[in-house]
C-alpha cells in the first residue's frame, strides 16, 4: 500500500522524470529545475495520513522568510507537538499597490492547532513579530521570548485587541522552556537590536539550532558577546540541523563592531561643535540610541526624541533597562528653544526616507515644530533597504538645499553576520544537515555552496521555499509535502480580502486612469432615457479636454445606435460594443488604454 | 529708470530682506538658504527689457539636468544668438504613475525662435537626445552633433514624423561651428558611449567649457584619450566659466579604463567554457558590446543579440564602423539549435531588471525563444540605476531558480570621472567661473566647494537650477531671471495633458481603488427611478464581498432618503451626502479610503 502512494524523487534525476512523477507538487516548484544542483535531497510526496515517512522524523516546515527578505516563521513538528519559531511580516512590493504588510498564511497551524504549544521568539524585530497579533487571534498559544523581545511585543499587543489573553513567558538566556515533546532553549546572541536570541530546539529526533537574526560582536555595546561556547558545546553533543541567518552571507570577511560606530558618533561631534545635530536611525536599534546618548553627555547636550517609533522603542527600552539615560539629559521638544543649537541632539525616524517620517517632514518643511537650518548636520545611521535609495536621496537633497551637512560615512554597521562568522557558527556546531534560513533564493542558493565547501555533504546542504514539509532523521532528509505559504496581504483592517484581481484593478487605474459610461435604457423598448454622459478620473485633465471628452461621447452614441439598429438587447453585447469601440478610438489617438466602465440602468 | 526696478540681492542677506525684495522669484527659490553658502554671487531680478544687466554679458540658461539626474538641455544667449547644448529626456519619478517620460519645458526657445540656431548635441545618451524629436516639432533648428551621436538621433528622429525636415550635420573632433555670435568646436572626450563631446563654447564675453558627461581613459576601448592637451590650451588662453559633469564627484579617485572590463571579461569566458554565456548590458555601451565580441572571437564562440534596442544600437554602430565585427560570428536568433551552449554568447538588454526587456523575459520564462538552463552563465555588465535596485534582484534570483550562475563582480565601471579626474580638468582649464552640471543638488554644492578647494573664489562658484538665468562677463556673474523649466510629463501620444490633479487621483486609485454610485431620479419630482447600483474596482473582491456591498447600497439609499425627505434637491449636495456617508462607514468598517464616485442620471 504505502509503495503505491509513495512517490520518491531524487533531485539528480531529469526534469521529464520529475514532472511525471510529482503530480501534487506546484507547478512553479517544477520549473525550479536548480534544486537539483543545490539539495539533492530526497522529494517524498505522500499522501496526507501517510506523512511520517521516516516513522521518528522532526518535521521542519517555514511557512515565510525564505526566498524572501522578511515575514519569517518556521514550525517544526514532532508526533503531537508543533512550535512555531517567529512570525513575522514583510512589507509590501512594489506590485502590492496599496498593500500595507503582507502577512504569513498560518492555515497549516489552525488545522493542527490542537498540537501548537507555542510561539518562540528570537528577537523584536517586525519580520521577526509583526504578525504576531493576526496569529494570536487565530490560534491562542503561549509566547516565549526574552525580556526586551517581550516588551516590544506587548507594545504590539496593547495596540490590537485580542479576543483573550495570550500566556506570555519571560526567558533568559541559558533557560529552556518544554513545549510537548520539545524542549528550547535561549542561547544569547549579537543583533541590531537587544536581546536577540538564538533557539537550540532539542527534539527526540535530534538538535535543531536556529541562529536567528546574529551577528558575532566582540564588543557588545550593551550586553556581552555572543554564547559561543554553548554553540561548541551543543556541536560536540552532536547538532542534527542548523539553520542560519543568510542575510550577509555573499559579505566576505566581518561584521564590524556596533561599538565603531560609537566611535564615528565621537568624531562627528567633536567637529561639529557648533552645529545642531541631528541623528536618523532605526527606532528599534536600542544600542545605537545608547552610543548617541553616551556621545551627548560626553559633549554636554541635550537629547530630543521625535517620531512614534522612536519614542516608543526608547520608552519601553528603557524601562526595561536596556537604555541607560543620564538624569535630566532628555528634554522636550517645546523646550528646544531654551537651548542653543550647539547644545543639542535629536533622534529621529525617517532614515529609510519613508515619506510621513520625522526626518522627511523635517527636509520637505512640513515638520510642525522642526525646521531644518543652515549649519544642521544631520547624521544618516543606517544604510537604505533595497528599494529605498531614491527617497533616502530625496531626503538628502532637501535636506542640502536647506545648508545642512548631511554624513553617512561609517555611521553605521550591519546587524547580520557576514562570511567568516557565518564560517565560525558551522566550525563550532557541525552540524549534519545545513539549512540556510533569511535570505532570498541567491542568498540561500550561495549559503549552501558555503556549506559544501565547510565540509557539509552536498545531500546534506537543503534549500527550502516557503511551505515545503521537510522530514528529517539521522539518517535521512526528505521533503514530504508542501502546505500553503503564500503571503497574506492586509489592506486597513482587511485581511486577505485584497487578491490578485483587486490588484491587477488598481494596476491598471494607476497607469491609466479611468472612463466611466453611463446611461439609462427603458426596460422593455431599450430607449435611451439619459446619457450618455462620461466621467473620467486620472485619465486626462478634462477642463482642458472637451474636445476629446465630446468625441468619446459622440463613438459612444454610435456604438450604442449600432446595436440598438440591430435589435441587440442583451446588455453584456452593449457594453462590450461601447467598450471596444471608445477603447480602439482612444489607443489611435493618443495610445493609452484608460479602464473603461459602461454602466447601465434600467427603468420601467 | 534703470535703478528703481533694479534690485540687487547678495545672498549673504539674511532670509527676511531676501522675501521682501524678491517679490518675481518662486516661493521654493527662496526656501533655499543653502545658497547663501554656496554661491554668493549677486542676485538681480530685472524686467523683461532690460535683461542684460551687464550690457554684453553672456546668459546661460539650463532648463533642465540641474537638481536632478537626466533631462540635460542647457541655452546659451548672446544678444539677437541663441545656442542649445543638448536636448535630453528623464525617465519618471515614482510619483508619476502612467508616466513614459519626462521633457524639458522649452517655452523659453519657442519665445526667442528667431534667435535660436541650433542644437548642439554632447553624445547619444538618452537624457541628452531623448527629447529632440518633441523639441524639433516645436522649433525646427539645425542639429550638430559628432558621427555616432548623430546616428543614434537619425534613429529616433525616423520614429517620430516631423512636420518639416531637420537640417543635421557631423561635426568631427577639433572642428568648430559658427552659430550666430557663438562658435562651438567639439573636442574629444570619454564615456560609456563612443564618440562623445565636450564643447568648447566661443562667445563674444568669453569661452565657456561644457564638458558633456565624461571620463578619463587613458587606455580607451575604441577612439582615443581625451584631448587633455585642448583642455589646456584653451585654459591657457582664459577660460571664463567650466560646467563640468558631476555625477561621480563625490566618487573618490580616477575611475577604470573601460579596458578593465575586458580583462574580467576574458576571464569569466575562461572559467566557465562549458556554459552558455549571456551578457547583459546597456544597449548603448558601443565599446562594451565591443569587449563582448573580442572575447567571443577569442574563445570561440557565436554570437546572438537580442532585445530591441540592443538591435538596433549594434547595428547603427557597426554601419558607421564603430564596431568591429568579425564575419560569421553574429547567429539569428534561430540558429542557436545549431550550436552547442559552450559554443555561444547572447548579449541582451535588460541589466536594469526592467520587466519587458529580453532578459527578464528570460528569467521569468515568458521569452518566447530563450529558456535559462542549468549551468548557464549570466554577466551583469552594469550597475543598477538607483530605483532598479529591486527589479535587478528578483531578475537575479530568477534567475538563480534556474540554476543560472550570475556574475556581477568587476563587470562594470561607470562613464563618468571621479573626483581626481574633475580636478584635472579644473587644473588644465583654470575657469573664472565653475558652474558644476549634472547632478542632484548635493552633488552640485558638492562639486562646487572642490572648486573652491582648488582655487575658485567662493562667490565665483555657481550652483544653478533648472531655469535660472545667469549672465556672466570677465567682471561679474549675476542671476538675472528665471525662466520656465519644469518637466513636461509625456504619457502615449499626449504631451503635457496629465497635470498634478490626474497625478494625485491616479494614486487615490492606485492605493485605495473605487466605488461608483449610480442612480436615476426623475427631472421634476427627484423620484428614484433606478439604483443606487454600487460598482466597485480595486477595492474588494466582490464575489467574497457581498455583505459588505450590500451594506454600502443600503447606506447609500439611507443618504437619499435623507435628502429627499428633506427636500434636498441640489444634485451637489446629494452627491456630498452619499459620499460622505459611505466613506465614513467604509472608514469605521475597514479602515480604507476608496475614491468614491456618485453619479446621477436624470430622466424626464
Amino acid at each position: 500500500m504505502k509503495k503505491e502512494n509513495e512517490t520518491e524523487l531524487l533531485f539528480g534525476e531529469t526534469i521529464h522524470e520529475t514532472e511525471e512523477s510529482s503530480k501534487k507538487m506546484t507547478r512553479r516548484k517544477i520549473a525550479r529545475p536548480i534544486e537539483k544542483k543545490v539539495s539533492p535531497i530526497k522529494r517524498t510526496i505522500l499522501k496526507r495520513d501517510e506523512r511520517s515517512v521516516l516513522g521518528h522524523g522532526l518535521k521542519i516546515i517555514p511557512l515565510g522568510g525564505l526566498e524572501q527578505i522578511g515575514m519569517n516563521i518556521t514550525a517544526f513538528e514532532y508526533e503531537d507537538s508543533i512550535i512555531v519559531v517567529d512570525c513575522g511580516l514583510s512589507f509590501p512590493g512594489d506590485e502590492m499597490l496599496g498593500i500595507d504588510l503582507v502577512i504569513p498564511d498560518i492555515s497549516y497551524l489552525k488545522e493542527h492547532s490542537d498540537k501548537v504549544k507555542g510561539f518562540v521568539i528570537t528577537h523584536g524585530h517586525e519580520d521577526h513579530i509583526g504578525a504576531l497579533p493576526y496569529a494570536l487571534k487565530e490560534i491562542n498559544v503561549p509566547v516565549y521570548a526574552t525580556k526586551l523581545t517581550m516588551g516590544l511585543i506587548e507594545n504590539k499587543l496593547k495596540e490590537n485587541v485580542l479576543p483573550k489573553p495570550v500566556r506570555r513567558k519571560i526567558v533568559k538566556y541559558g533557560q529552556s522552556v518544554n513545549l510537548g515533546c520539545f524542549r528550547v532553549e535561549f542561547i544569547r546572541t549579537n543583533h541590531s537590536i537587544s536581546d536577540a536570541a538564538a533557539l537550540a530546539i532539542f527534539s527526540p529526533a535530534g538538535t535543531v539550532i536556529h541562529t536567528g537574526d546574529f551577528k558575532v560582536d566582540f564588543t557588545p555595546v550593551n550586553g556581552k558577546t555572543i554564547d559561543l561556547q554553548r554553540f561548541a558545546e551543543l556541536g560536540k553533543k552532536g547538532v542534527l540541523a542548523l539553520m542560519c541567518d543568510s542575510t550577509n552571507v555573499m559579505k566576505l570577511g566581518y561584521t564590524m563592531s556596533e561599538k565603531t560606530v560609537g566611535r564615528t558618533f565621537d568624531e562627528i561631534f567633536a567637529d561639529n561643535a557648533k552645529s545642531r545635530i541631528i541623528v536618523a536611525t532605526f527606532a528599534s536599534n536600542v544600542d545605537r540610541v545608547q552610543q548617541v546618548i553616551n556621545s551627548a553627555e560626553k559633549y554636554g547636550r541635550k537629547i530630543v526624541v521625535e517620531g512614534r517609533s522612536m519614542v516608543n522603542v526608547i520608552s519601553t527600552a528603557t524601562e526595561l533597562g536596556y537604555l541607560s539615560v543620564p538624569k535630566h539629559i532628555m528634554i522636550d521638544m517645546e523646550e528646544m528653544k531654551n537651548y542653543p543649537s550647539e547644545k543639542l541632539v535629536l533622534i529621529t525616524t525617517g532614515s529609510q526616507g519613508e515619506a510621513m517620517a520625522a526626518l522627511s517632514r523635517m527636509a520637505a518643511s512640513i515638520h510642525r515644530k522642526v525646521s531644518i537650518e543652515p549649519g544642521d548636520t544631520v547624521i544618516f545611521s543606517s544604510r537604505p533597504i533595497p528599494g529605498n535609495e531614491k527617497s533616502v536621496s530625496k531626503v538628502i537633497n532637501e535636506l542640502a538645499e536647506k545648508g545642512a551637512k548631511v554624513i553617512e560615512q561609517d555611521t553605521h554597521v550591519s546587524g547580520h553576520a557576514s562570511q567568516e562568522e557565518i564560517k565560525l557558527i558551522y566550525a563550532l556546531t557541525k552540524p549534519k544537515y545545513a539549512i540556510p534560513v533569511h535570505g532570498e533564493y541567491r542568498h540561500l542558493k550561495y549559503h549552501a555552496e558555503l556549506a559544501q565547501e565547510l565540509g557539509i555533504p552536498k545531500e546534506n546542504t537543503i534549500v527550502l521555499s516557503s511551505g515545503d514539509m521537510l522530514e528529517i532523521t539521522e539518517e535521512k532528509a526528505i521533503l514530504v509535502g508542501k502546505v500553503q505559504a503564500q503571503g497574506i496581504m492586509v489592506d486597513g483592517l482587511g485581511v486577505g480580502d485584497v487578491g490578485n484581481i483587486v490588484l491587477r484593478d488598481r494596476q491598471h487605474l494607476s497607469e491609466n486612469g479611468l472612463i466611466i459610461i453611463v446611461l439609462t435604457l427603458e426596460k422593455y423598448t431599450n430607449q435611451l432615457l439619459a446619457g450618455p454622459d462620461i466621467v473620467s478620473r486620472g485619465f486626462v485633465y478634462v477642463r482642458e479636454s472637451e474636445y476629446l471628452i465630446d468625441e468619446a461621447k459622440s463613438i459612444v452614441y454610435a456604438a450604442l445606435e449600432r446595436c440598438l439598429d440591430n435589435n441587440i438587447s442583451d446588455w453584456a453585447k452593449i457594453k462590450t460594443e461601447i467598450k471596444d469601440s471608445l477603447s480602439d478610438y482612444l489607443w489611435k489617438k493618443m495610445k493609452r488604454n484608460p479602464m473603461i466602465l459602461p454602466i447601465i440602468m434600467e427603468v420601467e
